[in-house]
């Protein structure tokens, strides 16, 4: 079936782009000798974890129970839900799936550290536990140091828990836009593991595991010599925010290319240089900008509502007609992939196939 | 079941103040004379269209044919598809819910409408179509007067389709913060349709229905003496950006009350003026402003992510712990609820009806 027979708007991968981003993430990172362990939360889809698993990701990390409890019904044998768990509810259903998979979590808070024991104690299973430390992202984990050493002592002597290590995730460092920014942040995040990996070595608590980065910093984490299991997610797709960072020479980053577009069909073009696509607010998210344009230079996104996208063509020469199909690309692909139900992965201008986003609208 | 044994992120309504939202605009349209066919695209859900109709509205409209046929199979007889609708697969699906219920469609293009009356005739049925005229938003619609003349010439002249009148929607009118000047362009797009239903009417082509309007400027639709259907949608729930708006003595809109909140668990506290919550970007929209915060004076929202808000309590006296629960308050209902599977409907602190969103995810 070809891409212009596809009903729009729809969520359209090109996997030559798509196989070129896991190919050069996986050889990044077994150049650097760490591991990858890459988040699912961005695309949520089965299919692409056991693809990422092929090149040699060691599972999947994801910030939810449910998205968890998706990608193990789909087979994948080892999964880390990189947030807190908290609730009786939530706690019962992470430590069921230990009987099915290698399961982990995070924790920065010591009753909520003893919930998750107690449950898996009742379970009969035992659940990894990374503490997670809060690196320069204001947002969860304990402080680096003391703090740190108090929650792993408590992780290591609760029945039903085995202390993994640490997890220390610098969000905010994702998209500073210079080269230098990035580095800079990654490394005061790094002196900061470092430090706390050595105290807890002194007490006599190993970190098997230190998990982190993203998509705007992996080069950075990867080459610490500290960190050794890397997150990123957003690089199978990419979006028009992260396509903003700028690399060294302070070009736009070049190690992974646009692979995720919404397919978008023309429904109104009442004068030449306006066409107003069927895609809006509830086919991409728009917190981080409006989508960007392929494929048609010097056009531009004036607007967007819930269920269009306006075209500003006044600099461009290309004219749009009713009928007529363009290729948005999403600001942010993480919540824009959370809309929709199916990726139509598409090759030489082709449908190859069509996977599921199993774990869609799990944010429980 | 108590709302506090709900578990999180849940969207819900609170339905003492939805019934007086809904209440508030029934009343104010029957007082002016004219009709109220309520957008569906805010909700999504079947029971508050029945609802809405209950209280008088003559039918809902939507904006994709999906969304239509969702409602549709739910019992709603009579739904206006408030949008263009572009490609032989959803004019087909169009005019065969022709077979089941009252159903229209807005035009602008002339290629488009022939396209539509041929399924219609093929199918041996007829849709009502209402030609969109652009009265200040440039967005979709022809130009008032002529263009629209022309147009409806043409509708009236297809077989299959009957002309019912026009569609004028001015979007960018709902959020401009004063009265005044929502007034004045309101003002101004019923000197375009009023001028355009004059034309009509020289040339023989009556305007049944002249529709239009939305939360923010219902009034001065109603009271334009010219419209006559109404399609506001957010007023059953409202939202942040809405209750910046603001009424003839410059203080905040007081018709309609917050009644949709997403009810979030604090899952991480790391230091006491931080609260960390369970609901991110695929919980709510956030391009019209982070949320906010419900029920705790001088809190705010640091920050959202895609898994995560952030509040900061250094302002306030009240402190949250892990395991509490909180209510956001959306700024942008629509996106909002299409992120969701169902409302969890309270009154009094307890579950009183789960509500399923079926449209959600209908963007075809």
């Amino acid at each position: 079936m070809p891409l212009a027979d596809v009903d729009t708007p729809a969520l359209v991968i090109d996997l030559d782009a798509f196989e070129r981003n896991l190919d050069c993430l996986a050889r990044g990172i077994a150049a650097a000798g760490v591991r990858l362990r890459p988040h699912a939360k961005t695309h949520k889809c089965a299919p692409i974890v056991h693809r990422q698993m092929a090149l040699g990701a060691v599972g999947a990390c994801c910030q939810k129970v449910s998205e968890a409890e998706a990608l193990v019904q789909a087979g994948v044998p080892d999964v880390l839900v990189s947030n807190q768990v908290v609730g009786s509810r939530k706690i019962a259903r992470l430590v069921s799936m230990a009987r099915e998979a290698k399961v982990g979590v995070c924790v920065d808070d010591a009753d909520n550290t003893a919930a998750i024991g107690a449950a898996a104690t009742a379970a009969g299973v035992r659940i990894d536990v990374l503490v997670e430390i809060d690196v320069g992202m204001a947002r969860c984990g304990v402080a680096p140091g003391a703090e740190a050493l108090a929650l792993a002592r408590r992780v290591a002597a609760t029945e039903g828990l085995r202390f993994a290590g640490l997890q220390a995730y610098h969000g905010l460092a994702q998209h500073l836009r210079s080269h230098a920014e990035r580095r800079a942040a990654i490394d005061s995040a790094s002196a900061l593991v470092r430090s706390t990996v050595e105290l807890l070595a002194r007490e006599g608590i190993p970190c098997e595991t230190v998990a982190g980065a993203g998509t705007g910093t992996w080069e950075f984490e990867a080459a610490s010599g500290v960190y050794n299991e890397l997150q990123a997610g957003s690089y199978v797709f990419m979006d028009a925010d992260y396509a903003r960072n700028l690399d060294a020479a302070g070009a736009p980053v070049a190690d992974f290319e646009q692979a995720l577009f919404i397919y978008s069909t023309v429904v109104s073009s009442p004068v030449p240089e306006r066409a107003v696509t069927d895609a809006g607010l509830k086919a991409f998210s728009a917190e981080s900008g409006v989508p960007g344009i392929a494929d048609i230079d010097s056009a531009a996104v004036a607007g967007v509502s819930d269920e269009h996208t306006t075209v500003d063509l006044s600099g461009s020469n290309v004219r749009l007609a009713v009928g007529d199909a363009v290729r948005l690309i999403p600001s942010h692909c993480d919540p824009t992939a959370n809309l929709h139900d199916w990726y139509v992965c598409v090759r030489d201008g082709r449908v190859e196939a069509v996977w599921p986003i199993v774990a869609r609208g799990c944010i429980w």
